[in-house]
């Protein structure tokens, strides 16, 4: 699989999280060209302010591969990672990280973002993830109009 | 009860941790003067690279309170939480994150982290979130050592 395509696999996760009512945002990990794990939000659903999309695709991914290293594995996800999520995939061990929206397209649709960039925040850290943006970009927004047309979810 | 009485709650619920074998961090949730929950790092125990004390703590706290927003909460933490932790404390709506010992204190003792200052983080981010420092601080730094001498664990 490209990386196109396992962005499109977060893309589609993220779908059904929207028809499920939670926030608009979903994650794969994918390892030797393979979905190890594939989450999307689930805040309301688990009454966890901590279930970001990211955060459930690791702690899947670290069950799956029994490991709490990731290591040789990339996360792609469908907006921005919030510090939370970006410390989270760095103490994962986690290689590569691929995102499509950003952090304001977030905002624009009502998210109360902690406006630090991803790529910023790396380097303040002195991590050796990568980070890449822009994939899938306007597709990945675009779930915030579908999300919002769905009328089921509350931004959190 | 008390910051300080909290906060040797903390300390407690971290030997604990200690003594199973995992990281030497520990956490309280307080509302009303009361313990909402108390957690310790089970990163090891439960093969989850998110399961700080911090974050157990969190999870923990919104089951006990059946609330994604612990509004009116103060979380007590052992050492200065990691970005992925003070993010984690913002999304909960916690009003005030006390600590003890510090990232630099974590740093000496093996600890890999992201060095990115608590209260520069939450300027940065434009959180509400009041942050204060060295409750115990002593006390709470004295656990690495508590840690290194138990043998048990490894550092993550």
């Amino acid at each position: 699989m490209t990386d196109e395509e396992f962005m499109r696999r977060a893309i589609e996760i993220t779908r059904a999280g929207i028809a499920a009512g939670q926030s608009p945002f979903g994650s794969v990990i994918a390892k030797d060209g393979k979905v190890v794990a594939a989450t999307h939000n689930t805040v309301w659903l688990t009454t966890d302010p901590t279930a970001h999309a990211e955060v459930n695709c690791i702690r899947a991914a670290a069950t799956a591969l029994k490991s709490i290293a990731l290591s040789g594995c990339t996360l792609y996800t469908t907006t921005e990672p919030c510090p939370m999520c970006l410390s989270a995939i760095h103490w994962a061990k986690i290689e590569k990280v691929i995102y499509g929206a950003t952090i304001a397209d977030a905002a624009d649709a009502g998210f109360k973002e902690l406006f630090i960039d991803a790529k910023e925040m790396v380097r303040m850290g002195r991590s050796p993830l990568v980070v890449e943006s822009g994939l899938l970009q306007s597709e990945c927004a675009h779930l915030f109009a579908e999300w919002k047309a769905a009328g089921k979810g509350r931004a959190y």
